[in-house]
């Protein structure tokens, strides 16, 4: 199925002394007392889920025309550079939201205020788009915002869940290649950005081919401001990232504690890190003055020898975990911050309140079920389950928490089912798995690989985010419904209905310019300059033509006066390479040189009325003197 | 349902002269002898198709995990810039080809080649795709290319449908928006980029605010070269465009026989023109030397008072029709070629052989059904059956083709039946619509408005592309899929899987650079440059770190030297705007100037393996003496 050829073939001996450091508590044999393990054999049939044979025929997901689906998902759009929003269980993709890339249909880096904010934002025309997360208040989502980062250049972007469009980007000081991205819960006090590269923390030529100085920070975000609080240096990489319920704690897996710049270095240990942040225990040494300020931002170090980890309430704690961990994520109930082993078949228990409490952090792993070959990413149902991705298996296991908190060191005893996915599962996201209160009936596994699935496209395949109903246990999963997806869809987050509340035309008090109506239409011309302030409605824009002399910087500011939903209109100049989009009762500005003389049709690019053709004025540039 | 208030307000008397010109054969009365008629009120259900009650539950268009979609659906994305593929019936999005948008995730505009290709043609960052259509043989698809215009910058697009990848863009030179885009049938001698846009021929500067020297052209392209054979300037503007199937004839629809510049100027006549352009005829002029070669290419006087529409072979016939005619679709046999009045509740069928022979152009008009309010687009299912959208109706009216033909002028007579759709469609399209043997089974109505369709996504709403079955003509058009789409897929083009043979990796053969392999890895360096040949496969790149000096010219040759389908990698370059897809087999090339000194990660953008994460490399920018 796959070609991978990463296996543990270390001996059941040999990873043993891993485990060994674990407080083994109440320890029982397989197949007794976990309670609610169903019967292997009963699921077998499901484990054919590969030739559609055992596809979910009871499973209602038809959302028929004209009907609701009942989730908003929001998925990212990996190097893509955006954020795509699903319904489901549909599965239609209902909007992308550009982030970092420019998009044309909806004047994303084309009018002044994005292409400024992207400008300001580095000036890249991409970013890589990882783990779009939704704010929460009291741990339930509270439709405000998603955030989400940009791996490639170190930013992290907020989406207005109001508008479902990006509103700023922060390029992160200190961090290149921001990974994980996640809220400090219940209240999203912050976004934090996880570092994945390490790279020299001044990185401008010094140090260059000195690993051992290389270093890589988490960022605290504030989600108002979106201003970077402080930062947290760090022993190792860090890869993805959780935030407990409580407000205390943040969890951030990390591959490489090698610190070595090759893959076989990265691959070397046996052991890598689930770092603790002690979010209180940071703002402490904040407040205290004991950070160093660089590139604008207090940085805490949460080395493993700083004397901030060396009293009673350390700021990181290092818990051991095999191997070259990747995903983390905090149990509904806060209790567990379970993280994933990759290149280990185990998954590791990580109890919230003994990690407070313990001396040494390693006590706090209470469970390290043996789940399968490559777990990735853990997800929840509120009824005890967890499943997990196992990347190089191609399969989703479900597993009962509890029983692998109470079974044998790599015991198989706490595997509830598996089922196949096609193929090699990255993330997995069930509904509302990341609030206190997941709904546990939809779940998503997002395989890296269709192969076969599709009609072939091309050398570049879809991916295929398949949907899984996990609504009934006896039954067991259900595969239900395959999804080819535009690479790449990394993670994501879904959300009832009820939690979000979007507008459907603008209301102008949250837009930074002033509308322009009939009365206010206006051309302002001042030396080398020309200034355009009109309207757009059916079927015409406020001027029917515009002269400007050749070299002048010319600004339209521009007014959709609809007040009907999805009336929407855009300023498309030819060879101009600007298209601007208004919706309804929105502004929005953009400012070129008329360098060439000529005619030019502005036109409207959304088919708005049977006159839309017609939607369109002259923009005539007269060659100058 | 809409907003629209265009309403045609003539009386019956007033219009009638315009059809009076049409010579009437066989005029049979309402509801007699057209044998085909199904009685209007079997479909009242259908026409409830809105309330999700009368949709078609008795239609299988499931394509359950696993199995394929029996239909390429080829789609634009409008200002998007991009191409689209949908399987069908699933109506699931299986691949975007970016066209003439910059698109990360494939790295296409990043790479050397593409990046100049679009730099090449003009250097916009986007275009407006409105007409995919696909190359035939024969008068049926062929599976080599689809082609597509940009409406924005007067630009043509060429994807080879072997890689599913933009291979060429010509600059249509004397052309301002390019807006239908078609082949010449059977064979595809050229592909057609019909000019929309009236300016100056000589567009820069002179002429300014002159309109009545205002032209615009049609432009033939050679297929295989992507040059401009020829062009004819026309009177008028022009909007749509069909190829005959006999290899003579290109028709296009316009509105704006005014020659207008102003919205109300370009709506007031009664008549506008289908101009019938007679290829022979036009070559037989070039060949002759009657042409004048403008922005490097003949261009043939096709205007009204042209010497060369004085003869017995006019190069272009203006066939006289109601009113800013919008659609037009040349009928599978050959036979018609219909136009939709826009802002006349009528379709005007021309009859090609009489085309060819009458005096008078207008004779060859030989039906007027009146099918609704705004009539745009026409479809056919290959058993004499037209489908038209009606943009104000907000409907799909199926109508008997020769029934029209022998009805009464104005007729409501030869409709079969109509449904609504939701709303406010634009294009249509059956499966192989636009070949002599359409399937008869799928058609989907692109409609541009989606309301309240779908979950709310904020002010920007998703269009709705409606999947309805055809395929009975007892039970009548059933409604089955609603699929929101971003802005905006204009048109599209549904070819059969069988038509179709995709790669699914690269053959090096079809590639301009060498392909790497482990002997050819190589960094070579001269003065002031640096250029790194390396290969990428699981889990790493050819080199582990490349060390360059701040100020180099750094290229990089890359090639996946994977062998396996759908095992994809990139090389990202965090912080230098760099992401360079290469699918297996594939070698592609970016060069950049190091301006930056210190450590950049480079990584792969493909979750390609369990040591994905790990597959990077240092790019060490040593700081410049």
């Amino acid at each position: 199925m796959t070609d991978d050829h990463t296996t543990d073939d270390r001996s059941q001996d040999e990873r043993e002394p891993l485990f060994a450091r674990i407080p083994r508590r109440d320890f029982v044999k397989a197949g007794a007392a976990t309670g609610t393990l169903t019967s292997m054999a009963g699921c077998t049939g499901l484990l054919d889920g590969g030739d559609g044979a055992a596809t979910g025929g009871s499973v209602d997901a038809d959302v028929p025309p004209g009907e609701h689906d009942e989730y908003y998902g929001i998925l990212s759009g990996g190097h893509s550079g955006e954020i795509r929003v699903y319904g489901i269980p549909s599965m239609r993709q209902l909007m992308r939201i550009p982030v970092f890339n420019r998009e044309s249909a909806r004047g994303y880096g084309y009018d002044d205020e994005t292409r400024e904010m992207l400008e300001n934002a580095g000036g890249y025309t991409w970013g890589d788009t990882h783990h779009p997360r939704v704010s929460q208040t009291d741990n339930d989502y509270d439709g405000r915002w998603a955030f989400v980062n940009d791996k490639a250049n170190g930013r992290m972007a907020r989406i207005d869940l109001t508008y479902f469009e990006t509103d700023a980007i922060v390029d992160i000081p200190n961090q290149q290649g921001t990974h994980g991205a996640c809220c400090l819960l219940p209240d999203t006090k912050y976004v934090f950005g996880v570092g994945e590269f390490r790279v020299p923390m001044r990185n401008d030529g010094r140090d260059l081919d000195d690993p051992d100085s290389y270093t890589s920070v988490l960022a605290a975000i504030d989600p108002e401001t979106m201003d970077v609080a402080w930062e947290v240096e760090v022993d190792g990489n860090m890869d993805n990232g959780d935030g407990g319920k409580e407000g205390r704690w943040f969890f951030a897996t990390g591959y490489n504690s090698e610190g070595a710049v090759t893959e076989s270095g990265m691959a070397e240990a046996d052991t890598d890190w689930v770092k603790a942040f002690d979010v209180p225990a940071i703002e402490e040494a904040v407040d205290a003055g004991e950070y160093e300020e660089i590139g604008g931002v207090p940085v805490v170090d949460g080395t493993r020898d700083s004397p901030l980890n060396d009293g009673d309430r350390p700021v990181v704690r290092y818990v051991d975990v095999p191997k070259s961990p990747h995903g983390v994520s905090v149990t509904p109930d806060g209790q567990y911050a379970i993280a994933s082993g990759k290149l280990d078949p185990t998954a590791s228990i990580v109890d919230v309140e003994t990690l407070a409490d313990a001396d040494d952090p390693n006590e706090a792993v209470v469970g390290r079920p043996r789940l399968g070959m490559g777990p990735l990413h853990t997800a929840y149902d509120g009824r005890g389950h967890a499943y997990t991705t196992l990347f190089i298996d191609s399969q989703v296991v479900k597993w009962d928490i509890e029983a692998a908190v109470d079974a044998e060191a790599e015991s198989e005893d706490p595997i509830v089912e598996k089922i196949d996915v096609h193929y090699n599962p990255g993330h997995l996201i069930a509904a509302e798995s990341y609030t206190a209160d997941p709904q546990g009936d939809w779940l998503i596994s997002l395989n890296k690989l269709s192969k076969d699935r599709f009609l072939p496209v091309g050398p570049m395949h879809p991916e295929n985010d398949q949907l899984i109903y996990i609504g009934d246990d006896e039954e067991g999963m259900q595969l239900v419904k395959d999804t080819p997806a535009y690479a790449e869809p990394h993670d994501a987050s879904i959300v009832h209905k009820s939690k979000l509340d979007p507008a459907k035309t603008y209301d102008p008090a949250d837009l930074d310019l002033d509308p322009i109506d009939s009365g206010s239409m206006d051309i302002e011309r001042d030396d080398g300059g020309v200034h355009v302030k009109m309207t757009a409605q059916r079927n015409e824009f406020g001027y029917q033509d515009v002269t400007v002399q050749e070299g002048d910087e010319v600004t339209f500011t521009v007014t959709n006066v609809e007040t009907s939903a999805d009336l929407l209109h855009s300023l498309a100049i030819p060879e101009h390479d600007i298209n601007v989009k208004v919706a309804p009762q929105e502004t929005r500005e953009v400012t070129f040189t008329a360098d060439e003389p000529g005619v030019y049709w502005m036109y409207c690019g959304f088919f708005c009325s049977a006159l839309h053709l017609e939607m369109r004025s002259r923009l005539l540039v007269e060659p100058a003197e």
